[in-house]
């Protein structure tokens, strides 16, 4: 992870349109070049999280940062739109992952590692309400980040709607669905909404998808691991794809 | 995780059958009592490894240690003997892992996580060449390691041997396999032998399994995360006994 620091520094490159993730303010931080900072975040759909001292020393140490921090991606992350435009040249049918409020970089990671493997073609992900694309992220992904198409949404309840405008079937997991994963179609164009293991999708999200799936859990722990559902719902997408069907 | 060392202590603890995970002896230690040691050790099934000092002081840092440190197990691990005499008062089907030469604790405690919550019985595990269930496996597992069935083997091939005497399917997990998961018919007492994500399981396991299988795979990243795997394989065991089956 790079950070650049600084009023100047990080306005020069908000101008370049260098490869910034999230852009730290210090709490009360003012003036113009802040000022143009979130206006140019805003237009590029960088989010801007408020920051106490403690927050921004343990990015830069004692450098001296004007009370504005950018971390800037190691990873390309593009933005969802592109993916719309890609979408007609994409193999059919294709699946697509949807990351709603994953906060651990160790599952963001084993997730990228899986959809690589299990032959998903793009995750997109809240860039407003994940952990973003980290060294942390990208060594959990065993390096799939690096080369793994990702793309951030400035909001995911839109990116659903513009998915379902292009024709992709939009799938969520609830663990208030009555339905089971086994019953989905998923041998079509189609997007898997996955949420945080705590609080899952969000409503305004389950409300937006086609249809609701759970994986039956039993035991004592409420749930499994986000990492894991997805490796279960990729592999069910392989399994209805694949030739060999029981 | 709690350690015990000098030679008294350990020798003390082994006689008292206490719940002894694992044993280091530094390299080039003898004695009588050593020999007690090893010889109470190899009655017990508890595996004894060669340590060099910068070893033996990640344990006890400059204690007294007299060349040998016992690891305690935080979680009482019975014997697969144990689960032997245990098998016909399982509910049918049921569903067992074996897990070869698991080394990385998160994976361990993932995949106990994973198990208890996707309802599998018990896990088998090679107490020779796997990570001992440490306190990183239990956090890992989100605590299910404290009261999930997990069952040490001596001997991992003798295991699979016994279980298929006791009429359970073995299935194994390998690459090289032909087949894919969804050919194998897992609506029965079975047990399913997972590798290591680097190696697999190792030839002669293979060998001892009634099937082998594989989850095909794409990308340019070798294999599943061996907790993936694991949820796959478990989610296709909940897939095939659940009556809403595609």
């Amino acid at each position: 992870m790079t950070y650049i620091y600084g009023r100047n520094p990080v306005l020069e490159a908000l101008e370049h349109r260098k490869n910034i993730q999230k852009i730290f303010v210090l709490y009360g931080t003012r003036g113009e070049k802040i000022r143009r900072i979130y206006k140019l975040a805003r237009q590029q759909h960088i989010a801007i999280t408020n920051a106490n001292i403690a927050r921004i020393r343990q990015f830069v140490g004692g450098a001296p940062h004007q009370g504005v921090v950018a971390l800037m991606a190691d990873v390309a992350i593009e933005r969802f739109e592109t993916l719309l435009t890609r979408l007609p040249h994409l193999p059919s049918p294709f699946c697509l992952l949807v990351l709603d409020r994953i906060q651990s970089p160790h599952n963001f990671g084993a997730i990228i590692r899986s959809a690589e493997v299990l032959g998903c073609q793009a995750i997109i992900y809240s860039m407003r309400d994940s952990v973003p694309v980290t060294d942390t992220v990208v060594k959990a992904s065993a390096g799939a980040a690096l080369h793994f198409p990702i793309f951030k949404a400035a909001n995911l309840a839109h990116a659903i709607e513009e998915l379902k405008r292009n024709r992709v079937w939009v799938y969520g997991a609830s663990l208030h669905s009555q339905k089971l994963l086994w019953e989905m179609e998923l041998n079509r164009n189609c997007a898997i909404v996955l949420g945080s293991e705590e609080k899952g999708i969000r409503p305004l999200l389950e409300k937006k998808c086609d249809e609701l799936f759970r994986i039956p859990q039993v035991g004592k722990i409420q749930s499994l691991n986000v990492s894991v559902t997805a490796g279960i719902v990729l592999g069910e997408v392989v399994r209805q794809r694949s030739r060999q069907i029981r």
